[in-house]
């Protein structure tokens, strides 16, 4: 089997995917960080903390690329060993360097911990011929080797202190290094289409994206297509041809370059209103999905998670029969929780998400991922919508925030 | 360099770890599913969709493993090409499998959905010589195919689909073949610690488990420190001593293989007890955390996610004067919250979260990561906690969902 041709980015996670599941992991964050700004990762291997195996990585990652990104391991325990790694593949020796041991003493004191563990000594060893890259916010430092025409970097496990060297450091060196880039990436995402309708209704676009020597992907999410352009820069051109195509083809589901959360939290903005929401088997992840958004308290007021009858009851004001009539899952228990919300909310619109997210709770009728949503624009501009998701408790949790979400946002553009 | 005499598991994700950022990823199902049965994955490697890569990340696999899971790339669309790289790397035919066909369209009728794509076709060509295996819950089919001494399984993409494919069809048929398991792992959670005296206070312990030829890993997750245990099976029972020492060792930081929400619920079952939250700068992340646990409903009723101070107001009841006085962000509204949520949530005891998650919003005296919580036990049981969180908003926040919910929990248990 030939290499490809191409050289390209590899990144190397030892130990540390497994450790930060809940969060976004070094690995999309690599692909986001580096695709956005023009670099592509060709390989993400994750290997456990065993210097043999992160060897072998190493090897096999430089046999076709000419930047390699390893995370992880720079910490001060036993099992942190990604510098001993490099040191022995590289036959270079480890040297303490005073500047990162004087970094990681001024990270101590703005943590306010006066004694530092000896232990942490150990993250000041540096590769020799090494530079060393400054960690804003965290104690490992990372460095930068050069290993005969190739690029190595070591960078920090913890995800948000990964992201914030990748943007600040590696990104400016990449672009130096290789004088700019040569092509350009942009997502663009369409919301509650399937992948297959997406797919057969870009087919033309596409087509001209190709001949242009670009790239086209499609990412199919919860609630979301996302596609992923490549184009050479000499062709940015392009992405305003792809847009006004995407935007006519599919009207209110093109996001743009958006989130979910985004596209609402954007028209809220514009049109200049407040919402507040109201959850029952979502839980607070509705909620939670736009207060990831910095600065989303100009238009999101909060959620009232009613996960119990006594709360929809007691905070949300519906009425005991309305909830024996119809039972909680139902679209009028779904229209009295978003009346409730608007009101109780101080919000000018909102959104109310009732479901099944079992395993258990199902019935015949109401089976598990039935999910009844309303949205109330007014006191008597009120839409419902029944869903029927399929899947595992968290994903029809998540399926039903997104959806819910991106109801909300349908309905003030439609109607507001 | 010489390979890991170990045979073991190799996993390569075709595209979808890009995918499915929101969620668990297929690495961290698999890592959790496979370890737990015993088995350790040894490798992962996520590669594009294109079949180059894709049969190079085969042959580097193959070398040292036994066994291949590949996820991804079995979907219908014309980026879908994992069983392409597959037969051409084996040198083996794809051919069309009717059994196959008939399950794609038994799915397609559960979810009313009548006319099924032509493309969808595609999904039932399968590799000369394979096991067809039977997806439950998606379109499309896994397959199981030996390549020498070594079986190599194609998994679906999607992790809920991945997961229920590899517990219901792969670990029955890795426990067949390798007769058994032989060794044995399990994870113990400590919660609020560091890393680095979880370490220190485990030392004698780590040592007689590798005396005994098992490994111990340490994960430092948000506000939770995970230790791997992995021991031969004839060894089992040193588990029963190194729980009995890290009872001892951390007492109530010692959550045993629970997660912080499972800690939380256990012991809010344990002593019949319904709680409720108030979350301001979490924006009903602690709510989502509780409710993806199953039957939560039985003790948790809700959260009020008062993002606003409206909210806090009007819903909580929080007066007008303490949040002037204070401020949003202060001990004092935290006890005021969460003496509304207890309330007006109609629950026993209460949790309330109130913060500055970033990146604006910060100030001299309430700087970004200054998070207030308090928690009532009863009208007049209060107790307040005031932490300082660094890294990003979404780390914020998680730190704070997780180190609040773990204040509820620690707090019952002290003083209920």
């Amino acid at each position: 089997m030939k290499n490809n041709k191409d050289n390209y980015i590899s990144l190397i996670c030892v130990g540390n995917e497994l450790f930060y599941n809940v969060l976004n992991t070094n690995v999309h964050i690599a692909s986001r960080v580096c695709g956005l700004n023009g670099f592509d990762i060709g390989l993400n291997i994750i290997v456990p903390d065993n210097i043999k195996e992160i060897v072998r990585a190493v090897d096999f990652c430089l046999k076709n690329s000419s930047v390699l990104m390893i995370s992880g391991g720079l910490g001060p325990t036993f099992d942190d060993i990604t510098r001993e790694a490099i040191s022995i593949y590289m036959e270079r020796k480890l040297i303490f360097s005073s500047c990162a041991w004087e970094e990681i003493q001024q990270r101590f004191r703005e943590r306010k911990m006066i004694s530092i563990p000896e232990k942490n000594r150990k993250q000041a060893m540096i590769i020799e011929g090494a530079d060393f890259i400054s960690n804003s916010v965290g104690t490992a430092p990372g460095m930068m080797v050069k290993h005969n025409d190739k690029l190595i970097f070591l960078l920090p496990g913890p995800p948000w202190e990964f992201e914030e060297m990748l943007k600040n450091s590696v990104i400016p060196i990449l672009k130096k290094t290789f004088l700019g880039h040569s092509f350009i990436r942009k997502v663009f995402g369409i919301a509650g289409e399937s992948e297959v309708v997406v797919e057969e209704k870009t087919d033309e676009i596409r087509d001209i994206i190709k001949s242009f020597g670009g790239e086209w992907t499609i990412l199919a999410k919860p609630h979301l297509v996302e596609l992923w352009l490549k184009v050479p820069y000499s062709k940015k051109e392009l992405f305003n041809q792809v847009e006004n195509f995407l935007k006519k083809t599919f009207n209110d589901s093109f996001l743009g370059d958006c989130s979910i959360p985004e596209g609402l939290a954007s028209v809220l903005k514009e049109k200049k209103l407040v919402c507040c929401f109201a959850e029952s088997c979502t839980g607070g992840l509705a909620g939670h999905l736009m207060t990831e958004l910095p600065g989303v308290s100009q238009c999101f007021n909060g959620s009232i998670v009613a996960y119990s009858n006594r709360v929809k009851r007691r905070i949300l004001r519906v009425s005991r029969s309305t909830l024996k009539k119809y039972g909680a899952v139902s679209e009028q228990t779904a229209i009295a929780m978003a009346k409730g919300a608007r009101k109780y909310g101080k919000a000018d619109v909102s959104l109310a998400i009732t479901g099944i997210a079992g395993p258990e709770g199902g019935s015949v009728e109401k089976p598990v991922g039935l999910v009844c949503m309303a949205v109330a624009l007014s006191n008597r501009q009120i839409q419902t919508k029944v869903f029927h998701f399929t899947g595992q408790r968290s994903i029809i949790k998540l399926r039903s925030a997104l959806a819910g979400i991106d109801f909300l946002r349908r309905a003030i553009i439609k109607d507001f």
